[in-house]
Order: C-alpha cells, then structure tokens, then sequence
C-alpha cells in the first residue's frame, strides 16, 4: 500500500456534474448502463439530503482517522470526501468537528465505508454524510493510508475526480471521463420518463405504453381466469 | 414454478380488513395467537405509513422487475401488492413509475421483499413501501414469475386475497377466511387495552393488574434487599 | 443462573448523570478512555431522543418479556431500563403498555437488546427506546431471569446503578464510581471542543491545530504533486 | 396459530423419492423449473451428508423445542423431520437425545431453521441435520406450535409429505404431487449433463456446445484484441 | 480504560475443571441454568477440538494486536487466552507464530472475538482457537487495552480465572467460584442423560419418558386423524 | 457499463507467482505492506486448498451466469478466474460442468463474489473455489457484463493479469507490475519468520524478541501484582 497524498486531480465540468445532481442517483446509475452504484447499506444520516461533487478520496485503517485530517487539506469548494476503509469497521471516524472544517471548505459532503457521530449536530448544520453506521466510537490517530489514490468504498471503485453523486437513495459514482456524456443520457432519460408518468398516472399501463405482452406471451407466460384453473 | 397470472381472486369483507388496520399491526398479531408476522427486517420507506388491504401476491427474479408490470393490471383498489423473490435480493425493483400506476388504480402500497427507489418521489407522494432496502440499483426484464399464487414473502406465506396490514411496526398477513374473526378478536384486544393503559398510567402494575406475582413465585424467583444478600 | 431480584441498588450522584447528559455520548465516550460504548446496531426508534439516568437491569429469556413485568417495580424516576436477552433476539418484547408503566414511573427511558414495538404511539408519548430491531413479534410469559444484576447489553457490562447516556449516536455506559470523575473530563472536552469550533470553522485546519504534520512525516506520509509522480 | 397435531399425512412414492436424492439437489432444483431451494443459510453439520425422504413439518416457537418431541412420534421410516421457527432464531433445540428418537423410528435426517447441537455425537452416529446455526444454547418447553400444518422453513414452504432432498449443496423441496414427474425430469438432465460432460472434459466450450455464440453478439457483446482498443 | 496488567489471578480447581471439559459444552451449558453461552458465531477452526481451561483475559483494539503479546506473558499451562475486543473486528489478530509462544507456555487454545489466520500451520499443530472469523488480515501494535481484567467476549462476561470450556458446539464460561458445584451437576446430568439414551435408541418417548403429554393437553394441544378434520 | 471481451492480457512472471503461492496469504499480505486482501466471507469449499495464478476477471449480473461461458474461452493454464457482481447476490452461478472446462484448460481454480454449488464433485476433482456462499440456486443467461476488464470482488480491485493467492487464510490479490518485488518480500519475510518460530517455540517472548517493552511502557501500560491493587 502506498502512503502518499496526491495534491492536484483533475475535477470534471461543474455544470455537467449539477445537472447529474438534478437528475438523481437512480437516473444516473440506470444512464450508465446500470453500474457505479455503492453498496445499498450506504444510508443519509437525514432525509432528503442530496449533493453532486467530485471526489477527493482517502484510505484509513479501521479505527483510524489520522488520513481524514490530511484529506481535509486536500479538498476544495464543490468537492465530496469518499473514504475506504481497510476492513469492515462502523467506528465513528468523522464528526462534527472534521464536518466543521470540510464546511469551511466549502465540501459538500461525505461518503464513508464506515460510522460517523455527531448526527444531530450534523442535521443541524445541514452537513450530509452517507455511511455504513452511526456510532460514536471514537478513533486513534496510528496508521497511514493514502489520499487521492484510487479506492474502493463500499463495494464500487472511485477514482479522484470522479464525480459522486448522493441521494436519498444510495450513492452513485461517475467515471470522470463520462461526465458529460452521463449527464446528457441522464437529461434524456429523465425527459422520457416526464412524458410517460402522466400516462401512468391516467392510468396506462407499461405492459402496453412499453409493449411488452409480445415479450412476455413468447417467453411462455399463461392466464388463467381462477385459481380453479391451475 | 409455475408461471401463470392468476386473474380473479376472492378478497376479504372491507369492514373487518378496515378494522384490522385501525387495530394495528401489532394488535393483529396477537389476536392471531401470534402468527402472521413478516420478519422485521421489512421497514417503511417514511414514518406513519399505515394500510390495510387485499394481497396481490407476485414473484419475481432476482434483479428483474418483469412480472410487476404484469400485476400491475391484476390490482384495484383497496389492494396491497406483496412481491416475493427467488433468492435474498436487495435491488430497486420498483420505483416512482410503477407507483404512479399503482397508486391510479387506488392500490394502497407495496410490500416487498426486495429493494425499492424515488423515496424522495414515493413520500412526496404519499404511496408507502415496507422493504427489505433502499437501493437505486436497476434491474432487467428477461425472467417469468407469477402472479397471484401463493408466496413466501419475509418469511411468511401470503395467499392472494389475503388481508395485509403494515404500519410502523411492521406488515401482518391475515388468511383472508379468518379476516372477520381476527377483526373482531382485535377489537376486543384494544377494548381490553383501553382499560388497563389508564391504570398503567395512574401507577397501578402489571405484577397486580394481571396478577402474576404468584406465577413467578411458584417458578422460583426470589426478591432480596440489597445486592450482599446474594 | 441466579433467579433473583435486587431490590434496592446504589444510584450515581443526579448532578453529574445530567451533565453526562449534557455531554453527549461520544463526548462521554471519548472521556472514559474510548470505553462503555454499547454496539452501533443500538438505535433510538426517533430522532432526537436524549436521556441520562441511572441503569436498572434485567435479563430476560428470548420471546419472553415476564421479567419487563419485574423489573418495572424496581424502577424510580430517574432510572434507564437496560434489558440483556440470553441469545439474539429481536422480538418486540416492549409497547406502549409497559412504557406507560414506565413513565408513570419517572423512567427516562429503554436500552433493550432485543426488539420494541407501538412505536407511533411511544413517538407521541415522547418515551425514547433504544432497541437492536422494531418487531411486532409477541412475546410469551414463562421463563424466569433476573433484576439488577450485572447484566450484558448490546456487547457491554452493565452494572444497576451505572449511568446511561443514550441519544443519537447511540448508548454509553459509565460505571457508578467514575460518573463524577467522567463528567468533570467531559465537561473539560466539551470545553475545549468550544474553543477549537471556530477556528475550525474560520478554516483552520486540525494539521496545525493539533500539530500532525510531524508525526504524518515521521511516520513516512510523502506527497506528491500528481498523479504522474507516482 | 392452529395449536394441533395430524397424525396421518400423505407419503410420496419411495421409488422416485430415491431417485431424486440420486440426482441430488442442484439437479432437482433445476428440474422444477428453478424453485424449491431453502435459504443458503442451512448447512449441513458435517461433508458428504445426503439424503432424501418425506417431510414431517413443525412449527415451534423461539428458544423452544417442546413440540419436537410432539412430532418424533408423527415421524416413521423414510421421513425427514422439517421444523420451521416463529422468528429467527439459533438457539441449539436439537441434540443427540431427540436425533436418537429419530433415528430409532428410521428418520433419515433434520432439517430446522435454527440451531442444533451434540453435533461431535451426531457426526459419529451418522445423524445429519442441516441448520442455520450450530448452537450449544438450550431450550426451554413452554409453548405449542403444531405439526404436519404447512410450514416456512428458511424462507420455503414445505407441505407435509413433500419430498426434502438435501446434501453439501442445501436444501430442496418438491411438492408431493410434482414428485414422480420432478424425478423423471431430474433424470433427464442427469442423462444430458453425462453426455456433455467428457465435451466439456476434452476442451469444448458450452460457448460451441450449447450455441451461445449469436445470442452473445445479439445483445452486443463486443471482442476487443487488447485493452489498448477500449 | 484502564491500560493495565493483572500479574496475578486465581485459577479454579484443576480436576473440576477437566471433568467440565469431560462434560462438554452443552451439558455445562445446562448445568449452569442454560448460561454462560459465548454467541454462536464464535467457531472452531477445525473440526473436534476440545479443551478446558482457565481463562486469562485480554482486551484488545480493532486490528491491532498489541496487547496479545503481553497477554503471552501472562498465561501458564493449563490456560485458554480470551480475547475481546472494542467494536466488531474480523482482522486476522493472531497466527502461527504467537500460537507457537503460547503452545510453549501450555496454553490450550484461544477464544477471540475477532480474526485468527495461518489456520492450516494452526490445525497441524494441534492448537485450537475458537474465533468470529478466518481472516489474514494484519495488524498494528498501537493502541494499549488491559489484561486480565474483566472482559466481554463475544456477548458474555468473562472474568480472569473463570473456566472456559470449548468444543464443535461452541464455548462456555463458568464462573471461577461455581466451577466445583457445576461440575458436579454436569456430571449428574450426564449419568441421567446416559440412562436414559438406550430407552430412546430401543424406541421409547421423551412424551412418555418425561411425562409430557398432560402438560401439552392441559396447554391446549389437539390431534387430528387427518387435515381433513382441521 | 462496458459489454466487451478483452481477449489479450499481460500476464506476470510464472516464478514469482509460484513463489507467492508457497509464501501463502498471510505472509504476501503482510509483504505487500497489509493490503491486497478480498473480504474474510470469502471461504474455500474444502479445507487444504491452495493456488496461485494469473488473474482473468468477469463481471456477471446478480443469477445471471452467461459472461462466465464466455470467460472461460480467455482462459488457459495457469489462470485463476476472478468473478464479481453487480450486486450482493449468493446463487450458484458456477458447477461442476463449467469447472470441468476450466480444468480442461488448466485453469487452477475460481473466485466468485456470488454462490457455487456441485461442491462434492468439485472437491472429488479437486477443483477449488473461494466463494461467498453453497448455494444450489440455479442461473438464467440473459444479461451482459464483460471480461478482463478491471473489476471489484469481494470489496478489493482486481486488474486482470493481478496474481491472485487463495488458501485457507482467504484470498489476496498481488498488482502485476509488483508480482517479483513482492514475492522477493514475503521470501525475506518467511526467512525471518522460519528464524524465530524456534525461539517462540523455545519460550521466548515476543516482548523480548521483537523489544516490544520499552513502547508499551512509553505509551502508559501498568502492571499490577493483583487485582486488588487495582
């Protein structure tokens, strides 16, 4: 494992990342062919938080949150701080104090394979945190890991400068190469589902409004009127 | 695996599965002798959701939300569709889209043993999920189920026509011939509750209200003053 | 196992349990040396729950709350009920009933390692449980356990007479000897905390604050200007 | 809950419950079109265990093996003794004592969605059980269930005179009507899969065998020479 | 927490303590009143293993196994070392080479509520551990915790001195000052559970043997000839 | 997502990739400064298992086993093919007819972030696989993945072309440009190892040996002769 902190990355286009931000976690993982979705125990430590930013990314040791306080240096207004972790660990690795100077920043939020505390003070400062766990647990200050190397959080690789997107649905990255290109399969595709919704509503259904009793008779599906005809 | 849609199914009187909701999860519960649960682990997209309504019951692949456009057209209203699944699967099979059809055919709510995605969008509209997870990942159309045949959902047998009640305590499946009994059993159940709670809170106790001192001497339990007489 | 109840256990002094409170669990938590922390699957059934007392214990068998019924009479205003459980267990071994018995009582509040239900009703009743699952399950009254023993909990001893601190970061047990002691260290880091907020807000940052930037050094932390100097 | 025993069930046909076992689990589960598996979570307590029979079913509560002893004398030759549990739990309801009943009655094995234990007694006495947990905890006998009443086992229903073929790779259970056709079914693919299996020996590739090649290329599988053309 | 070292504790009587190893794990389980039961998850890591020891206690910090190298020192022959741990923890905490230090010393096994690694050295040496997980994940050595005071080991207390007994059905502790009287009572249950064995393997009831069959009646269980009279 | 095969890879030098193999898991872990490590639910299907080999990875839908037929193809001696998934899935997507091909090519064993089953046959052929789950769940073959591009298993990157080392510690994956400096790191490693093996078993201490004294003391450890000094 190296133990080095890389200071500049590259960032993806603000505008195209705001737009993925609109569009929502869902959109954007379905806009990407179905990929890049962290894993579904990643959970908002309130409701309707929701942020798009890059990623600055760091890897600690379980335990160990010495690297939170070098990656903080590294982070810039708009930017999103994703964490690994070594191992499974829910210890309470960031706080309101930590939250406090990523703010300052200018962060929009944070992505961690891990536990965080200090909910309440977090809800309170409008400072969202995706994580694994809450727990108070606190952490020592021992062990290197690196900042801005690429790593895996909560089963999905990011690379620094991705983009990360986080709702109250889960947390999605972007390739930062296909920034813009997602954004624009994602204004689509949400446009698509603006017209078919008043249909549904009207009470349409997508077995018709998507054609799919074709597919579904020729791969053998059957009706029948009662259970008395099983 | 049969796969079959069943068309027309018997439903429960709407008083008695009103009653039930009115009753509570909970209350149900007991006043089946204590069956019926689903396992816990199935939770309410937003707080205060609560329904009572007749099973459509589907199963599903793992990961393919085919079939539930197919129940889609077996609901009416008053209806809960209940989705069961081949293997443990924690995907967002359904999201604000199949919603807006469900809920214009005046379906109550979903419970699935999966995941599902647009919470934001599903409690803006008030349609309430009980689930296993929260999860945007999408899912392919390419597996036949069935739908309205008997399911296993969360560890309970669902029959289509079943009554399920759900609120923030969790999903009750009543068999739909026992419905009446197990409404009125409720009611006497929060009846007899009605009474006690004022004693409860006026500092009368369990121990004496519903007199198990002498149960609990006879199995053996044995008060001292203080933590040296042991 | 000892089948017995201790009726009169020695409390902590209220002046430093409701500091404690004050504190917060992780700051009570990072007082005592990192210890007393209950596991993070402890969660409050609302957000914005907050109580300090004092731990009356029990131990009770899985799916069976005879013991609840106990151990209500040994409580006091003031007092925490902590509940251990003999093996894993999530059934919803505490409702509205018993906590009306409870608060009638002056009890703060529950730490059950086990499940809890009525869970609307407790939010309007402004009674806070911390609970490991929230179950409909009902229980049975058969077997016998125990009242103001040493008990486990959620991985961690609790003594009767020890100070609970619970809100939403979880629960932290402090022993009856060391409230004094803990609340005067936590008061110190609350106070110190104080101090550094604003500058951690101004954009100070913990590298210079807390001087790391030697340790990092020593410890072999190298950075680099991209990721090109790899 | 029905609190009741039925003592007569319907068998299945030994012939072709023997066969199934032949073909084994994997091989049955295919047969039935993909269905009837129990959760993953049930292990057998030792390698190489395998068997197959007709299902006695009980439904016993948590941390309570009263009712198995009620269905050791519902058991006869050729059974497998099925036992579902009110809620999840590991509690060790069966040993060596009840497996001796068992097998004194010609019961070839246990199925139980808990915990077992004696399993050193067990494994030397040729007794296998499949289990979610191996658990030393005892167990209590205090509250009815019932037996040879449809049960859920490890997230499966199991009807009274089903088949339950089990071996290193799970559990199956096939409807008592479906058994002689599963059986032929399953002796089928034996049949093709030990005509495919020296092609596949000597270097062919299902690819060519079973002609996945345009379908691949349908869907848009595309051949890179080196991930320099990406 | 206390960061300190317990030079010297007392042991229990050497004989009571291998007749409880005689006795195995679910009978002294049942001697003690159904307790002292480590969780289930804790497994040995190879099959048949046996011991009976005194435990010297160890706390130790997530991924770091400092503190394991003192606890060394501190065990003689005839000790089983008891590892606990701060929070969940799977890291690979101890391996061949400490195990050779304390096969040296005449440790009998470990019991760990984290990770062990080097499990096939481990098994040709014939040295048991009893752990939460096989992991070959490293560890630090930085954080101090406390040897032989008490500790909780995945779920249960254990004081230093008490018996630890261990075999395929998991672990149990026995308090220091009842390892005498359980012994004995292990062993009455023992000669019961021998007596009584060759009447179930010739056939007869535990309803008749134990006299259960007015107990179910008067609970209210019913038999049917068939679930046509359901 | 990418749907493309990569049908060249580089791969490592076959010397160091052995080397690696007879250092074990532990050992090239720990040489590659604790990283490299796939998560401790990766378990092999037989005890004794133990391989080293190039990596070709495949990314699969969740019960969906059609990329692995095509993976196979990319497969020769040596390889050890490393499967991940696009969610938390357990089916058995992988038996004895593909693990025959793959012998067939002299591929040394299998990865698998999902179930596999036939482990019977698979372990009388003496092909292992490390897998998250036994799990007789059949598969459908309808969706896309790819092969030999980068892919997260089991919570780590593997590149294709990584060695890949699995035994019964687990599984660790070794970049290829750092396959001969760190098979060159765990021979130092072993040698040192293999030199104090001797003195542990000889009953020196770690303390002493490895001089760990003198930091346990400076960062605040205390010994007490007894408890009572406490």
């Amino acid at each position: 494992m190296k133990t080095v902190v890389v200071r500049n990355i590259p960032r993806g286009p603000k505008d195209a990342i705001e737009a993925l931000g609109k569009a929502g976690v869902a959109t954007v993982h379905e806009a990407m062919g179905r990929s890049g979705l962290l894993a579904p125990y990643m959970r908002p430590i309130y409701a309707g938080a929701a942020i798009a930013g890059s990623a600055v990314t760091v890897l600690v040791a379980p335990g160990d949150n010495w690297m939170l306080h070098v990656a903080v240096e590294q982070c810039q207004a708009g930017d999103v701080l994703v964490v690994g972790v070594m191992c499974d660990n829910t210890d309470g690795m960031i706080g309101d104090l930590i939250s406090t100077s990523l703010q300052a920043r200018g962060v929009l939020g944070v992505v961690i394979d891990a536990g965080c505390r200090d909910v309440r003070t977090l809800t309170e400062m409008g400072f969202p945190i995706w994580s694994r766990a809450i727990s108070a647990r606190g952490t020592v200050k021992a062990t290197l890991g690196n900042v801005n190397l690429p790593v895996v959080c909560a089963g999905a690789l990011v690379n620094p400068g991705d983009a990360i997107i986080a709702d109250d649905d889960g947390v999605v990255v972007v390739p930062r190469a296909e920034i813009a290109k997602v954004a624009e399969l994602a204004r689509l595709r949400t446009e698509k589902e603006d017209k078919s919704r008043p249909r549904y509503a009207a009470g349409e259904l997508a077995l018709d409004v998507a054609g799919m009793r074709a597919g579904l008779e020729g791969a053998g599906l059957v009706y029948v009127d009662s259970a008395d005809d099983l």
